[in-house]
């Protein structure tokens, strides 16, 4: 399986057996032939819908089930953004996260490679959704975790059986070795910005453009931790806009949450290379990367496409979370809410208005955090004889 | 809007607002027009697809993202189940479970009829997907609930902001009652057998149909309760073969848990009415209807179908549970992993054979039940420089 790869910082092209990033220093990201894409004519709802701007492997289980989430509207939101509310409710995908399309294409490209095992470095939803997509190709799965991480945490990854090991160490470098040793090792590791994830990732902003064509959103909203999620989506529409599909690229806007925001500090300060900061804690532990490894690339993705990168505190995601439920019907992990409250600050600032149709991507399923922020349940008791009078009462 | 019904069981016809109940006892369903219908030709992912065999409404907000839930083959449980192992995992659907088909045709239908308030009577996953379908459009829900339940046990329902009134009294003469209070109260009870709810469920099977088109799998295993959903699977192949579009109609198996299987016990019996039990404690008590509504619609199934129902203990829907999250990525709810227990009691007892194509109807997402059965977590724990020699040796 040959996959073709690039740059998208200095044009280098290479191979996937090249390693994820190129000698410049930037992640490389899949090389597609988008010249002669057009939507697809088939029943197929899954993202091997798109099978032709991926790497050319073949589904088999779980693989299969990724992707082909719902895009709804949310017009009780409408108010709080000031423009037209979509939300692409990702936490329908087979482990409830986004990152089920990345592991879907890895675990795939693993399996039609031979490979005997696939990894990642991760503790949470990653993790979670490689394992799944390995049981079911019959892989075993290295999941590397940080050694402070307590094992209870982890009790809902063992569900799917993979091989646990807690590093002690750096996480970003853990992050950058564990390409190296799972290459000598033969183990893929389908990490989080590397290529043949981010393809994975990349048929989000498909399925959303092509629910939109042929118009296109103007405005799409996406959480941001290690950058890779982004990258995808960005090329995505590179690659629609290349094909002729969409006339224009939706401005990308980048949430993140205040107690680690490398990539919305650097977008404040104008720089276009992030710089590593020290993580506090936060609801949205699941986006709180220090050193994202394609964190530069989310810069050139929001200035390219006029959009940018901002982050909201604790109080205004659990806040976000909250409505998302109560008026959307969607209750979402806390940091996939950061899309609710993002787009909150960007109408504020008159980044959005109201002819705008945004598109909030909401990453993952709260019902992974259920205990968090639980609301006290306000319910009154009554005899069956006495509904009549209750219901008429009350409502 | 005007939404004809029919009794399955001796034919009489009505009208939506002449209630659920035939005046033989038995439920009514919708009442569909199959001679046309056709395998659409659309890119729709969502139940709305099958708009033809749906009541003519027309979904708005989270209704639209209802379906069109992915079909996985499950490779690794072929030796398992003695037969080839499709699953269809309706955790997919907005709420974590297929009760969001029938939530959506039924919301849909109130909103489109100018309603203020709909209702339901549970405590689990269909109180939790009424109100969110009704919080993203914009009415009111009712949730009526057994005294019993621990308030507790409502906080996540609570998340999307119904009406939760607890009453005391018989659980099942308070599903029959609801229905003539809310429809004095203008409050629209959409339970779990009612037509308009049965109409969505059926589309599940329209789904699986679609995907073996122009084949037919053998058969089909489905948790049971009240037997609404068992109703609209059966309902909807019927009409399939009505338009042609099926040579045949798979067997239809439906599984309870042996704590509370009134529907499996008449059958047992070879009686074609189901007697009320008292329930027992079970893991699986999402599905532990001790008067189940369509129970004798139920048994009408599977014997047309040449099928059956059976049921299974709880050791074996955890030990199943456990094999569809370890080998086929899949991590569900506990009353849904009786679909695997009881194919392979199928297999044991020769009902499931090797030529044959078997699709688990997987109802919803495990997430909410995190806790049950929580497994330990064995991890090494080693220093990043020992991180080459540590993958070499465990993989
Ligand atoms: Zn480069
Ligand atoms: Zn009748």
């Amino acid at each position: 399986m040959d996959v073709p790869l690039s740059c998208y910082a200095c044009g280098t092209t290479a191979a996937l057996a090249d390693g994820a990033r190129c000698d410049c220093g930037e992640p490389y990201w899949v090389q597609t032939d988008p010249s002669t894409f057009e939507w697809p004519d088939t029943s197929e709802r899954s993202l091997w819908r798109y099978r032709a701007l991926l790497p050319d492997v073949t589904p088999a289980g779980l693989a299969a089930g990724a992707g082909g989430t719902p895009l709804v509207r949310a017009p009780r939101l409408d108010d709080d953004v000031g423009a037209t509310v979509h939300v692409k409710y990702e936490g329908a995908n087979p482990t409830g996260t986004f990152k089920d399309r990345g592991s879907a294409v890895g675990v795939a490209a693993g399996a039609a490679a031979g490979d005997d095992a696939v990894g990642t470095v991760s503790h949470g939803n990653m993790a979670r959704s490689m394992a799944a997509h390995a049981a079911s190709a019959g892989l075993d799965c290295l999941v590397l975790v940080p050694a402070d991480i307590p094992v209870e945490r982890l009790a809902l990854l063992a569900r799917y059986d993979p091989t646990i090991l807690r590093v002690e160490g750096d996480y970003g470098r853990l992050y950058r070795e564990s390409l190296r040793v799972g290459s000598e090792a033969g183990v893929r590791f389908v990490n989080s910005d590397t290529p043949l994830r981010v393809a994975g990732q990349g048929t989000t902003a498909l399925e959303i453009a092509e629910s939109f064509a042929p118009d296109v959103p103007d405005a799409v909203v996406l959480p941001v931790s290690s950058g890779g999620h982004a990258s995808g989506v960005w090329k995505a529409f590179r690659d629609l806009s290349a094909a002729d599909l969409v006339d224009r690229v939706p401005r990308l806007y980048f949430v993140q949450t205040s107690a680690c925001a490398p990539i919305a500090e650097a977008w404040a300060r104008r720089d276009d290379v992030v710089t590593p900061v020290e993580a506090g804690e936060t609801v949205a532990y699941s986006i709180a990367n220090a050193d994202p490894p394609s964190g530069n690339r989310v810069l050139a993705a929001a200035s390219e496409t006029d959009g940018g990168v901002l982050a909201v505190d604790d109080d205004a995601i659990l806040d976000a979370r909250r409505a998302l439920a109560s008026s959307a019907g969607l209750f979402v992990e806390s940091a996939c809410a950061t899309v609710l409250a993002g787009a909150r600050r960007l109408h504020d600032r008159g980044d959005l208005v109201a002819d705008d149709d945004v598109v909030l991507v909401a990453t993952g399923t709260g019902f992974t955090e259920r205990d968090l922020d639980a609301p006290g349940v306000d319910a009154e008791t009554v005899p069956l004889s006495a509904l009549d009078e209750t219901v008429a009462r009350i409502i």
